[in-house]
């Protein structure tokens, strides 16, 4: 999500719980992406920074953090007192009784939904969470018009972020506004079918596409 | 469901809880059917029974109850005594506090799953419950290769399911089978969001894709 957005001419600052942990980290994010001190040699230019210091510098925040991590690590990046737009793309996903995880809110809550209520000067826009991130950062790698989803509050903050989307490659065509922040219910809910999917796929090179007449 | 599937030459029995009431009812059955006497009269040949009388004349069981009546249905029409193949297209959608609805279970459990745990002699399958029932009948009113899934513990069973989708129009090709029963709380847990789309979109004549490099 970094690389992409700095290859598209955003000033990208990359905020972490702590910086030396996350250098000397030698294991990679999934989906084949080496640990980040390998990718960072090739992102100099990106500064790694405090969640408090990339959250204060940033315009628009994304939260590419856990599901089961993002409340805490909002709290330490001091999002009280933050009134910006926020990305929210992560699910509340539990592994904590194995594979497949369950959620560990869903059906009447959302994790986007928390969010905003323990930080009600956030304006948070859900997107991009029903994929895996080589296709949110690569929808034409995709074949056909295939969907990303937005809900939230704030119709000014959805534009904000549909023009981020865009940076990523997506059309306006391919954009679905589901409404308020309430519809994030049902994207992240579509995380374990997409975890079956991916099973049986054996890739996570798909996306969801709504056919119509 | 059951019109379709005398068109294309099955032998078809329709179940109910209580037969004057459903010859009585005026209202239809949603997305613009008629009540079930006024469809009745195009289809006097078929023979409206018990959910008993139904459930042992028929080979293969076919599970359209709403979701949250579903376990009582299947309890009076003796589920516990069939050894048979059920198609469950049900979702435990629970309308008590409005709209949209929330599930009755998810995330750890299933509807399909809670079926087959209380009638165990039967072959559950899951399947057809992500669409509307005008496509689940009229695959070929939605463009390109939208997808229906299967969930079930028996290569037997699912085969046979497979066979009555064809039936009713869809191609091997659309066939996404996930896995077995408990892949089912993936498929359910759809519901949400396609509240929303048919929300959106304003039709219920749409289906999920899955869309590939």
């Amino acid at each position: 999500m970094a690389g992409k957005l700095d290859n598209t001419g955003h000033k990208v600052f990359i905020g972490t719980r702590n910086i030396e942990t996350t250098l000397q980290r030698t294991v990679g994010e999934g989906f084949g992406s080496p640990p980040f001190s390998e990718w960072h040699k090739g992102h100099k230019h990106l500064e790694l920074l405090t969640y408090k210091d990339a959250a204060a510098r940033a315009d628009v925040l994304i939260n590419c953090t856990a599901g089961m991590a993002s409340l805490q690590a909002l709290s330490i990046a001091g999002a009280d007192k933050l009134n910006k737009v926020l990305i929210d793309i992560a699910n509340p996903l539990d592994f904590s009784q194995g594979f497949p995880p369950s959620l560990s809110v869903c059906n009447t809550h959302s994790l986007a939904e928390e969010i905003q209520a323990k930080f009600p000067s956030l304006r948070v826009v859900k997107t991009l969470n029903t994929m895996s991130a080589p296709v949110m950062v690569n929808p034409s790698a995709i074949a056909g018009n295939h969907a990303v989803f937005l809900s939230g509050n704030d119709l000014e903050a959805k534009n904000t972020v549909k023009s981020v989307l865009r940076s990523l490659g997506w059309k306006n065509g391919q954009m679905i506004d589901l409404g308020d922040l309430s519809t994030a219910r049902g994207t992240e809910m579509l995380l374990p079918v997409w975890l079956r999917l991916y099973g049986v796929l054996g890739t996570p090179m798909f996306n969801f596409s709504i056919a119509l007449e």
